[in-house]
């Protein structure tokens, strides 16, 4: 199963609750996209918006706004200003990882150049500042701004942590609350304050964006090792051909015995991969039990991320939310 | 000369006066550069911040802000968010400049990899918004996100000029004004900005720093071709390997015969670059006067800057900013 399965539910019975807002959002993307001088901006940045990305951390921020009872129009800026800043993310993280395909598609830095992909990122970065501005909520303001001084800090970790086979699960998950979970955090974050609503229902919806996001991205990296046959839009292998030490290779590097750990050795800090490789590391991940534990995990995640949602109002979105902290993890069930 | 030589007056003299608010900034600097979890960062940032860079940009925010009267001490925050502005934009181009070396050092990029680059800079910008947001000025926060966006645009514009001999000097200004320019007149606004002017002293400090900011790329620009002899702190031709069409190529292009342009067409357009080309193309542009005439633009900009200071205050820090306008210029004396 992947996110374009039409057969999930709880992801479209979202699109479909939000189905307003969200051609709001997208109209404003599409309109804050626009450069006079330099026409190349919206032609990289819009092969990346269109090329079917679900606008799953807009929706969460349309989704709490509303579920906190929110009638403004402020969530939608909002909202697209997380989707820039993670356009921003993906077209930064193509260039670090020398990417070849997102969303099943060739990355920007393949088809136009390294160059355009970081500049284009920096565009939307800075178009994301000033969308939020517009609220005039410093709250906000410093929510996002907070969010995405995280988000490199955690690339930046986990740059420094691959090759390394002494990556903890500890070090794993500062990466992935950096990467990822912060901009989950943050989107379901802004929605409820610009809701106003009482602090501790804050707090819970970023909780379940935070842990929401983890389980989002364990999953995320077990699909990268061909958990599932079901295209996912990029190739599998890439984290273990850019030696990251994801959950489930730290799994089963912890396992590992002594000629075992020589071939992680090899693979991940010596960077010396043959045919067959990535092979022999699913089949040690399978003998260790690594990518069930990373999804058991996962799962955890997922339950903390629903039992966050209790204090929050009665409301059809609430379930919806709850739902969705399941679906990302049924990925690969 | 160049920016390094102590005997140039004018930004000795600005250092010597701001030399305890400069002092503030560079501490504000290496405290913000810190990482609770990515030493790396640090390490990046800190490499490029203490190479020597003339913090050029900050002293136009302070000196605005004490030439404006101001006595508070937000006016260093603001001078620390431009100054990591700038060093963030520093890191992406060496990236897309494939740079070796930047301020007489190898680049963060040769050091460390492209993907270092790439997400400290991501980093310190969103360190420069957290740093913004703490002066509560919604129109500070405005003017220096819409400078991030134009600086990005004008990068943009740059790279799909570049190797097109059709690039105009209408074109060429408006990279100009977006690289390097915005950021100048930003800088020196905010100053004016948060001492609360009046609306007229805003805008002739920031049309200082517009026109100065062209000045100084301009004259970058022929310190490129070699216009000196002193080391600039980074290696000439870089522009002419990058095929960029900066104003004295522009110049000599066209009032290039037959025979030139082809050449032109060759090592620009089609990046056929052969030993003995980067020096045939400086005969070229001495030819027809290319360098002349574009450092006569230079000081037209340079005049054009010192007639704004006109309706601001009498004041010290007023003649050395008149001053700077000049040395900017003269560093190709």
């Amino acid at each position: 199963m992947s996110l374009n399965d039409v057969s999930q539910k709880p992801y479209d019975r979202l699109a479909a609750w939000l189905a307003e807002d969200m051609a709001a959002v997208n109209a404003l993307i599409a309109q804050r996209m626009a450069s006079e001088h330099a026409p190349r901006i919206p032609l990289v940045a819009t092969h990346l918006v269109e090329a079917g990305g679900k606008r799953l951390r807009p929706m969460l921020t349309l989704a709490a706004a509303r579920l906190c009872g929110y009638e403004g129009d402020q969530h939608v800026k909002l909202a697209a200003t997380v989707e820039f800043i993670h356009t921003a993310t993906l077209l930064h993280d193509d260039v670090v990882d020398e990417s070849q395909r997102r969303r099943g598609r060739p990355t920007a830095n393949l088809l136009w150049d390294n160059k355009s992909s970081v500049l284009v990122g920096d565009y939307l970065f800075a178009r994301s500042f000033q969308l939020m501005l517009e609220t005039n909520s410093l709250r906000v303001m410093d929510i996002l701004a907070n969010a995405s001084a995280v988000i490199a800090e955690g690339e930046v970790l986990q740059l420094t942590a691959a090759q390394d086979l002494a990556t903890t699960e500890m070090i794993y998950l500062t990466v992935v609350r950096g990467k990822t979970a912060a901009l989950f955090a943050a989107a379901v974050e802004v929605g409820a304050v610009i809701a106003g609503m009482p602090e501790h229902q804050v707090v819970a919806l970023r909780d379940y964006g935070d842990a929401l996001g983890i389980a989002f991205q364990i999953v995320d990296d077990l699909l990268d090792y061909g958990a599932t046959d079901v295209a996912i839009g990029k190739n599998t292998g890439d984290d273990f051909r850019e030696r990251k030490m994801t959950l489930p290779v730290i799994k089963a590097v912890k396992k590992a015995d002594a000629k075992e750990r020589a071939f992680w050795v090899r693979v991940i800090e010596n960077g010396d991969q043959r045919q067959g490789d990535l092979e022999y590391a699913n089949a040690l991940m399978a003998r260790h039990g690594a990518m069930e534990a990373a999804r058991a995990e996962a799962l955890d995640w997922a339950a903390k991320a629903q039992a966050a949602l209790n204090v929050l109002p009665d409301h059809p979105l609430r379930g919806m939310l709850n739902d969705l902290a399941v679906y990302v993890v049924a990925r690969i069930a």
